[in-house]
């Protein structure tokens, strides 16, 4: 049995999320028929975490044991041909037995984009949100950095959650601004957040939050004030999903080159 | 009456191109549909041209007679509250009773996108056609060389053309990659060509047989020879719709601002 992870980036609106749910198409649906058309195994796939409807992921990594010969740098082509074209498998590799993309996973980024402006572009709307006023950039950045550190996020977790601890690492957390496209008077603004792992919506609570700190409603400190209350009514409303994008995963040095 | 004129950008992948036709929906049809709901008005618009089916555009030009009185700043707002996601109004202004989209149109400039490499990019797979093999990107610029200057354009012409001269200025024609993406092996080749006037399917002509240039089954001079026979048989294949784009169009001093 060899066990074969990939990575894969797709465009997530046209699914309802990652993970497999009766009678809605998903990404993973589309990742095992693929897989099946290949090696003729019905395999059950793993994956770094699920993402919600409407999300996108650059980095996703999944696993799978198979029995199938297909040597590894034949995998992305063999799977490439036989998805959708709004997903890409770009990297194959053979792992050690004990691999398993969500176990084994020890950090993860997720970028979320917001496009500050008059008018949003066309050609990404599927994947930034559109803010048509103006956003305070540098109090979004000291709001960040209340989060970075090992706190209960509670308050920036969807109460429908099934977590049963709260407490979570943020190692990172930063925005990155493109120039203002001059045509469009709007320019995409980049959230990316790195932490050992995320609860139900919590990168989508924090953005929505942020963005109320960025039309100055709150304060920067509300940021460190709403986490301490431990309370999801204190927070703002979750961001829209298609904004977000699961940008890469990180392993372990035994399982790296991840 | 005023004569107003707008920009606008384009999504094509969801129209039968940008010319009202018969039962499809089309660009046109969907700006026209705004103007009405926002002056109560049935305009007939004129633009600087159409573009084909699953084409694209940055800076589509159009103008259009109206009584209304709305200001001209609110024009932009107002048509984007009304129209699909896939269309953005980025500018809008009072132009002189005798500017014409079309007829005042002096150059235009069209892009056209290949990704060259072994994946493509989910999140642009609307806006580049994939090459997975590689291109000799210095011969297509030697290539492209032979066009710029008054030629007749018969051999980069569909045949289905309804134009009685073939003869047309190319001012420009060239070449620029961006750097390669380390993880989907591969870079976006933008193509962009300025000319005083484009032929049925000529850019796309011309990418087609400068495609088969850069994959060394015909020599840069080729394009030249090809040019000077005046048989579209001679040329290469029409490439697909989605890698083009309407990117920019240039008027007179006085019809300026554009």
């Amino acid at each position: 049995m060899r066990n074969i992870a990939m990575k894969v980036s797709y465009d997530g609106t046209a699914y309802h999320g990652f993970q497999t749910q009766p009678e809605l198409v998903t990404v993973q649906d589309e990742l095992e028929q693929a897989i099946l058309f290949l090696t003729g195994e019905k395999v059950k796939l793993t994956s770094s975490g699920r993402t919600d409807a409407g999300v996108h992921a650059k980095g996703q990594v999944i696993n799978l044991q198979t029995e199938a010969r297909i040597p590894v740098d034949r995998w992305c082509h063999a799977m490439n041909s036989r998805l959708p074209d709004d997903i890409v498998v770009w990297h194959a590799e053979e792992v050690p037995a004990e691999f398993h993309a969500r176990r084994s996973a020890k950090r993860k980024t997720y970028r979320y984009t917001i496009r500050c402006g008059r008018f949003m572009d066309p050609f990404k709307r599927r994947f930034e949100f559109h803010h048509p006023g103006k956003l305070d950039v540098e109090s979004m950045r000291m709001g960040l950095l209340h989060l970075i550190g090992e706190h209960d996020f509670t308050s920036y977790c969807s109460t429908r959650t099934a977590s049963v601890s709260h407490v979570r690492t943020i190692y990172d957390a930063y925005i990155e601004c493109e120039p203002v496209d001059q045509e469009l008077q709007s320019y995409a603004m980049h959230i990316f957040v790195t932490g050992n792992g995320f609860l139900y919506n919590m990168v989508r609570i924090i953005v929505g939050t942020l963005m109320e700190v960025g039309e100055g409603k709150r304060s920067s400190n509300a940021i460190g004030e709403i986490l301490a209350a431990r309370n999801r009514s204190k927070a703002g409303p979750t961001a829209m999903a298609h904004g977000l994008m699961l940008w890469e995963v990180f392993y372990d040095k035994e399982a790296k080159k991840y």
